[in-house]
């Protein structure tokens, strides 16, 4: 039996699916703006996934005019991607833009788990807030010095006051008082650069419309899950699949993510 | 009644698509180098909509090398993309190059309406002298300080000696003396990032093989706006359409621009 | 009659079609780790390709990391893409990672043609050993300053000690010592951008799981080559051909290969 202290509350697969449709539509009537510090390998397809769900993409990363554009934004991602000085301070100017407006943001410690100094610069960045952070097992267990089991994760999120969305076979995405697991999405969105980031930037974007940000992190996760599956169903191959789960970010609904959805907790390891 | 001052003469339908259709032909047969200032969000779709097109596209932003890149080019584009000073440094360096050499250049001033450093920038740029300036209503305003209606876009043209291309709901091409209208297009082409700075590309291209850059500019737009609509019609979503647009510009010809080119005046705002 | 000192000897077409497949089910099983050093127009339909074909890739540039990224990898790109200081830096580290770590690496000296500041700083590069080059005509000519007649490539290769892969209408492998040609690919691979680009990556995953770097040099152009055939074949332009290389380089396998290659000597000019 799980201790009564450490465990997170199950939330349904009825409470989530209508909390995700009623965002989705507040995404689309809104459009919110998303600003992406991002890699350069990630950024058109990262610029393309928020274009198709409906929500406005920027990307530069000049220190010099970060700062406005944040400003006017609705979210902020942060995302590793490529590190060096130039970067870390137009990352500094961003947050704190953010900080200062009272804008979400999230952040993906992608690859955190190659390179020491990444999972150093990642640990500086959780202690200024961000409201969600999305990552693999790899780079979670780089970053918390765990492996990614579901008592870990959300001892993490509770000790952090921080949302946690960690990708896999299944999702788990934690809070430290709530969770939920996603068992949807397909095997070929590990064969397409930068889905991950994109589904970060898809987190900041949910971010900009719901404060509740396990709500946000889990409905992105679930609508970029169910169009992954949408997705392979119409294609051949990583290729047609890239192409394919734009259009389905652009079409999917409420009704495709009531039908779709699966929360299936026994899946989490 | 207009002020005969301030009317500029309106092109015909026939007139714009006989032109476009030789400029294509011309185009395909010498496959110019069009060396691209552009942020890295939008290097792959303008490389892929110029090569589809049938022009070959460079790219580097190196301050040691762009000199010799444009100066072995046919046509230079400066997207503003990301501003910070090496940038700048290198499109000074680009400009120069292309002034020495006789070479046409286009302005891409995107988002200048999101960070006051980029307009006062593009203005300095404006200077400098490009046979053209492509974007759409909001940056218009910002760099103009004038509603984006057809007057004020004309009085610009006319005031900076410059073709303004300004994209919408139907586009608007202006040299201060002549005018086009064009209502082709697609809403699709608004969901697929970098499709305004792969269309500036493309008046770039347009440029190298075209002396009047009234002609490059409308002729480029109209090829653009069919080859999104002939997309469209091929497509499920943004990711289907991103594909479609590069197969539709490898394959339109003169035949698909006389059939469906809209010149529609009054649909300009 | 050829001089016997300078001929190479010919690889059948059996031979190479037998290694190629069982190299491409190596490279599946061991789904190496590729860095690669490329530029921003390429990163991500590089990034695409190695995923496709069964690699994983990784795409930092900063000086500060780049060296724990190479060690962590199985094999190394470097592809001259854009030339300033700071990427001669990550370069100059990143092939140091290399050595000391004996991992093979390849060299795509891309447009040394346009720029002579490039020409220099490549040769300079293959004093450190690549174990292959891949390259067009022209850039070959550049480098080596010779005409890319087949003897010539032999030439080269022989003295450098270095496999030269040629690509072209019949790409060209040759390592001095044996030769071979290959008659596969499709005209529209000359346009989708990074096309040469990918393909250097790929004979890097090949490099990793093949010793014999003619051997992963030859095979890794005629997956290309070939899969470049099956995505002709359901293509309507260089948009859709794009997607459909990804997806037949997932999909290819050794009965593809023994069915579809072309090793025509006759075709290399």
């Amino acid at each position: 039996m799980r201790d009564p202290q450490t465990a997170a509350r199950l939330m349904s697969r009825e409470e989530l699916t209508g909390q995700a449709a009623s965002l989705l539509e507040r995404l689309r009537a809104k459009s919110p703006r998303v600003h992406c510090i991002t890699n350069s390998v990630a950024q058109n397809f990262t610029a393309n996934a928020l274009l198709a769900l409906g929500a406005v993409p920027s990307m530069t990363l000049s220190g010099e005019e970060i700062g406005a554009f944040v400003a006017r934004s609705d979210a902020l991602l942060v995302n590793l991607g490529t590190l060096d000085r130039e970067r870390r301070e137009a990352t500094s100017i961003a947050v704190d833009a953010a900080s200062q407006n009272g804008l979400p943001w999230v952040l993906d410690p992608v690859f955190v788990d190659r390179a020491p100094q990444r999972a150093v610069y990642a640990r500086d960045l959780i202690f200024l807030e961000p409201k969600a952070i999305r990552l693999n097992a790899a780079e979670f267990s780089a970053l918390a010095d765990a492996a990614p089991a579901r008592e870990a994760v959300e001892a993490y999120a509770r000790a952090r006051r921080i949302v946690v969305g960690l990708s896999g076979a299944a999702d788990l995405i934690a809070d430290g008082e709530r969770s939920v697991s996603i068992a949807n999405g397909h095997p070929l969105m590990a064969r397409v650069t930068a889905m991950g980031c994109a589904a970060s930037a898809i987190v900041g974007a949910c971010l900009a419309v719901e404060a509740d940000a396990l709500v946000a992190t889990a409905s992105a996760l679930l609508i970029v899950g169910i169009a992954g599956e949408i997705a392979a169903e119409k294609s051949q191959g990583p290729g047609s699949f890239a192409a394919a789960i734009l259009d389905a970010l652009y079409t999917i609904d409420g009704k495709a993510i009531a039908a779709q959805a699966r929360t299936d907790m026994h899946k989490v390891t």
